[in-house]
């Protein structure tokens, strides 16, 4: 595979600039050009329209802007490589957030960064400002409460909520496997795969791989496999450690990379180059860490059919936000209340077909601005809801997964 | 005076059509054209401006949006002339009043509606979105939960905090009742002024005409005048009672009005025309209650040199729209953390002056239309907070009324 030029890298006068003021503004539809247009469209017009939702509640999707608005929360901890920023310092990336899924998805969303880390405080918050919003992006919440923040409000919230930061990536991993095997000609189920990182996003792939129903997957933390009984696993580790390494694999991945077909990495860490070359022949790399990735996708093309990474100045680029915006789209037109696992792997599925129609090695998930993406995704996600899709769980409320 | 022919009433069906879809969307600056300026309005270029903002929270108001937005906060206990219709119901309302916030003031304005009562929980909901804006805009609280929780949260935010339905309808008042003493000929601080009303609004316009020297108010609720320890009083009468009334009066309107010079309507009540006729000569009358004033305009207008209402369809629409965009506007110009009563006076006196270039019966007040107001009290209000202003008390912290 070839590395395509790299753009040339932004300077920091040019990013500070684009920041400058903000992202985002608030668009208004009513126009107040005379008092008729004022009294239609406040007081003492309104009046009619609250009266109507106070009657019947549901007209509030019609009627108000909620239905359709995504609130993209974050409590600072994890902020993209930077860890625990805090709230202020995040807002720059939910601006960043609230805008793509704008861009891509035609959705309204708003940044809420909110200045507590205790999950019972934000689950409360977000269930007081309930009738405020139609969906919950969460983003950039430290492992392992992301498992438990985003399994409690699914549960305290009847609409759509995801931690992109999971399920996003994870999506985009399963995605680009579907085209990488074929690529290699291998029945993607049948592979054995090394996921390196338990965090948010190795959780995550780790589960979706599992219920694409691959059997061969084996995850690593810092520590090293993941085995039951082993010391320092949170409880989202602890249910992975028993439903994965079928071949009970024990140590490093000195230990569990030999013979593997596919890697992936979500480790934030570095892999040697030896190791890789220790994977069984064709192999699939998906080095996804940013800005730096496990291993440089040169150096892993030399003894790997397929790779991928998680940066734009690469082929092959697995990034959440091929996934993120269609869901969003996909869920709230169909007027979902949750995000089920049937929703994500139609949304893998989705993805992986755009990319069929013109599939190569460096050319196994669409491009992140590809135009065909978003709709086909929210499509298919739309259809899940309407258990449209075969083999969907859609109607089995709850899916979502957990620590 | 004249009443001006109304406007043609709108039709329900033109009302609710103004409201489909809501009235708000999100607007983005960058455009996503391609992956380089991805990389800069997003991943990885965001983490730059985030790791700066970590180092120096200050910067937060330069590269987010938080530093100019307001949030429009209401629980939906008295939403218009509707009353406690909850907060799905008030969403239309407060989507209203932040496109008039962008319209008129230039901000950018969401809508977050509390699905609780509770001040204690309403007030840490916003400390805990505290990063997430720039100001607060409470809106429809019933009273008198509403003066404790407009204290309440000027105490806890370091951010502008006003309740319009108490101060941005005090402030037009007190605008309003300068054009009109200089169209009677009276000084405006001699005058013997009734206040019809003791809930937010009522409250707030007797504090703000006594703030601004008036000696002789008189206010009443539905059970009469208030008098020092008389039943029925909440903490915001009593401490009322205790600085109004100096002719010790007790009793109703009847005992109240005759003699009276102004009159201010603000109890959703009525008002017999034989005690607008008992006023002193060239009585001011302001009846503001929505849709219905407390008495006919033109009933009014048989005993009164000035009418006022609180609609549009009359001359001397006397409305709180004239008052806080600008307020916001200055207020969050100058960097201001409080709004302290030396901006509310600001606010009205830069109002009157705009009135004052074409005064008359019937434009004591400036249209509430008319495009030199916001600019007028933005510029009044941001030279208040900058200790500019004669007599400003700008840089003393918690003016703020309470019960």
């Amino acid at each position: 595979m070839t590395v395509v030029g790299a753009n040339s890298p932004a300077t920091e006068a040019e990013v500070f600039a684009a920041h400058e003021g903000g992202k985002l503004s608030v668009g208004v539809t009513p126009e107040f050009h005379d008092s008729r247009a004022l009294s239609i469209a406040y007081t003492p017009g309104v009046a009619m329209v609250s009266e109507a939702i106070a009657k019947d509640p549901a007209l509030a999707l019609r009627y108000t802007w909620a239905g359709r608005l995504v609130v993209v929360i974050t409590d600072g901890t994890a902020v993209l490589g930077l860890g625990d920023v805090g709230p202020a310092a995040a807002l720059p990336v939910m601006e960043g957030k609230a805008a793509l899924l704008k861009q891509f998805g035609g959705l309204d969303a708003i940044p809420l960064v909110l200045d507590t880390k205790d999950v019972d405080e934000i689950v409360e918050t977000l269930v007081r400002l309930r009738p405020s919003f139609g969906a919950v992006s969460l983003e950039d919440v430290s492992a392992p409460r992301c498992f438990e923040l985003e399994d409690r409000l699914v549960r305290a919230l009847d609409c759509p909520v995801m931690h992109d930061d999971q399920h996003g990536t994870a999506i985009a991993v399963l995605a680009a496997l579907r085209g990488a095997s074929t690529v290699v000609g291998r029945p993607m189920t049948r592979q054995r795969v090394v996921v390196h990182g338990a965090g948010a996003a190795g959780i995550a792939c780790a589960r979706i791989l599992l219920a694409a129903g691959l059997t061969d997957v084996t995850v690593l933390d810092s520590r090293g496999i993941l085995v039951p009984g082993r010391a320092g696993m949170n409880p989202a580790k602890t249910a992975l450690a028993a439903v994965t390494n079928p071949r009970g694999l024990h140590g490093s991945l000195t230990q569990a990379l030999p013979g593997a077909d596919v890697f992936v990495g979500v480790s934030s860490s570095t892999v040697p180059e030896e190791l890789i070359a220790s994977m069984a022949p064709d192999a699939i790399v998906f080095a996804l860490s940013n800005p730096v990735p496990e291993i440089h996708p040169k150096a892993a093309a030399r003894y790997a059919a397929v790779v991928g990474t998680g940066g734009s100045d690469h082929p092959n680029q697995v990034i959440n936000t091929l996934a993120s915006p269609g869901i969003y789209r996909g869920a709230l037109d169909a007027g979902a209340t949750r995000i089920t696992e049937a929703m994500k792997l139609a949304a893998a599925e989705a993805i992986a077909e755009v990319a069929a129609a013109d599939l190569a090695p460096d050319r196994v998930v669409p491009h992140s601005l590809d135009p065909r993406v978003m709709p086909a995704v929210a499509d298919a996600v739309a259809r899940a809801v309407l258990g449209n899709c075969s083999g969907a769980d859609a109607a089995a409320p709850g899916t979502s997964t957990t620590g």
